[in-house]
């Protein structure tokens, strides 16, 4: 599993810098060699944006970015004019390495916000001089596990159709919007695509991908997904094609994320189905999983529905309240608004945890993944600052 | 400390019927002798709603009501037709044993969503009957036992001003909407006062107090706030005299609510000010007092700014991200978006926790109650139903 670099075109590289006090890790470079530069984005939709992503939605804006640069270790927010001039720094010491402007490298930073300091800035630019010189057109892997933070696994995935390729990498352990574990993901692809074909493709899968994947409701100022195209493949797939291995590639990304979710005990796929609309299938499942009681329910391996209601109850969706009906891990619970089958039926110990709500007015239908609220959650948020 | 019963013309009883495991008292029952009969009350703005709540919102709407009877152990919600039922002849029960009619006694109950059986209807009807019996001018603090649940202390609340009084008895740990604890608060007065007078002070209270207290961002299928007057004292107050004493019976019994919270290690207090509107500023508020990974910190002193900041940045509230100071505990961590004075010179261990953001764009303001998010909280909402 080659990543980032299982694409035709494209090189990377992981080193350690040191601006984690582990020595683990902490920056990477993905190089887009070509023959094309074309690059689509989207970023977090948090209005407290990192500097990174104010400098990288300018980058992106004109279509063509032939480098991305990431750093774990300080996320580089709210670090004042001396923050933006460091990833200002970075990108034009990533443009003199590989012989490339400024204005071509994507920038992006996870860590600590308010960290950015000088002892920062001097490790990421000491990042950008030991990345450049261990570029390899395997280093995927590498990328891969120097953007982790307290992910515990490297998250790559690759599809790779005929005679080309999509790959791609993740970090974080949350949403694109929301998620403060602040995710950051790399997609490359040798498919001959046109920036505005990437656009529309990276926005298609996003949206029911990670824009799905709601760990704990927090929105990250750093989220970035990047997608890349060098071309190298020579081959122009339909479009119908790259859209569904772009999807795959996406969909398994996410997945990796909510599997890897801090001090998380359940992967929930909450399914809600016969919504009038998609958006109120997403603000159903949203609420769901965005609910404290019932992930702490989950937790505790407690198939209250009530609080699933309760939950419902607070959105504007088309629905009647006494008409809904709630499964959870295949066993009905709830039937039209009142108990159906008894809950120490259901069996909530595996951790693929499955809540179904069919809200019996319509013909939509969406899936959120999240997780449940565990002590570990509680630990890892409060025991040390990230 | 009399709590309902120390406005004239009230009295009440708690007794214990049997729907609790624990044996602990769990039906309360609170009557106006008069000579007024008028009510004003607010509810749940869940659109999953108990049946008590749905009765309740029909016997208020003439003004008038002459009891209100309220149990804990088990929620009547979502529980069919035989639960509304069980409301219905809860409410006859109480009318029968007083001579009132059914359509003058409100209907609370507070405990597990999808409870509300034969059991259930049997344990109620008995704790009516008890309850008739049990009434007395100084019943209120057993009253205020009676309806707890998760509850450690019984919240009372009296202000006598010259010749009349509002006191008042809550249950309950979250917010009126929303809040899953269920937020049932009963307030008598002896105050003349019309339905109307009622209504709007009683609106103008909430909005400002209860409203207000957000501890875990769950909203309650059952939460209610019932204002009875009896006019017993002959008095008719100034309006600013009963709006004042009426809000500080509020604030008081809001502030218990908070202090009370299940699992909570801090009561957060969060003024946001130089807002642009008040509602900007319960806006900003309420997203950091819903902000896991914020709570999550607190809980371990740690005074993590870039969590507020990155909770702010989630709303459509009017501000700058880059221009906006946060103090906690009196020192400002952040100033104009940037790091400020050392966070390790804040001393969050004290329970009491004040967070202040200065968004630096208008002239209004707000605070916002609410706690921490800690083991006892995931422990105690995962380790049984509730």
């Amino acid at each position: 599993m080659q990543g980032v670099t299982a694409a035709a075109g494209f090189r990377a590289a992981g080193v350690t810098a040191g601006l984690k006090t582990s020595g683990k890790p902490d920056v990477a470079l993905v190089v887009n060699d070509g023959p094309d530069a074309a690059v689509a984005a989207v970023f977090t939709s948090n209005r407290a944006q990192a500097h990174p992503v104010i400098w990288s939605r300018q980058v992106v804006g004109d279509g063509a970015a032939r480098a991305v640069v990431l750093n774990s270790g300080g996320a580089n927010c709210f670090t004042g004019p001396f923050g933006f001039q460091t990833t200002h720094m970075t990108a034009e010491a990533v443009g003199d390495a590989l012989g490339i402007g400024a204005g071509d490298v994507v920038v992006c930073s996870t860590g600590l916000i308010g960290v950015g300091d000088q002892t920062f800035r001097d490790g990421v630019l000491r990042g950008v001089d030991l990345a450049s010189a261990a570029l390899s057109a395997d280093g995927g892997p590498d990328a891969a596990t120097a953007i982790m933070t307290t992910d515990t696994k490297a998250k790559q995935s690759v599809v790779t159709e005929d005679g080309w390729t999509v790959g791609g990498m993740a970090k974080g352990a949350g949403m694109l919007a929301p998620g403060l574990a602040t995710m950051l993901v790399v997609i490359t692809t040798d498919a001959v695509q046109t920036p505005d074909q990437l656009d529309q493709a990276l926005r298609a899968a996003t949206r029911i991908t990670f824009d799905r994947v709601d760990s704990d409701g927090c929105m990250s100022t750093n989220d970035t997904v990047v997608l890349l195209s060098s071309g190298a493949s020579g081959v122009t797939p339909e479009v119908g094609d790259f859209q569904e291995a772009l999807t795959a590639v996406c969909a398994d990304l996410a997945r990796q994320l909510q599997q890897d979710a801090e001090g998380a005990s359940h992967d929930i796929t909450i399914e809600v189905v016969h919504a009038a609309t998609e958006d109120d299938a997403v603000t159903v499942g949203r609420s769901v999983a965005r609910n404290n009681l019932f992930k702490a329910a989950v937790f505790g391996n407690d198939p209250n529905w009530g609080r699933v209601l309760a939950a419902i109850g607070t959105t504007d969706a088309d629905f009647d309240p006494y008409a809904v009906d709630v499964s959870m891990n295949g066993v009905r619970v709830c039937h039209a608004g009142a108990p159906d089958q008894p809950s120490d039926t259901v069996d909530l110990t595996p951790r693929d945890t499955h809540v179904r709500i069919d809200l019996g007015v319509g013909t939509h239908a969406a899936t959120i993944l999240t997780n449940d609220l565990t002590h570990d959650y509680v630990h890892e948020n409060s025991a040390y600052s990230s």
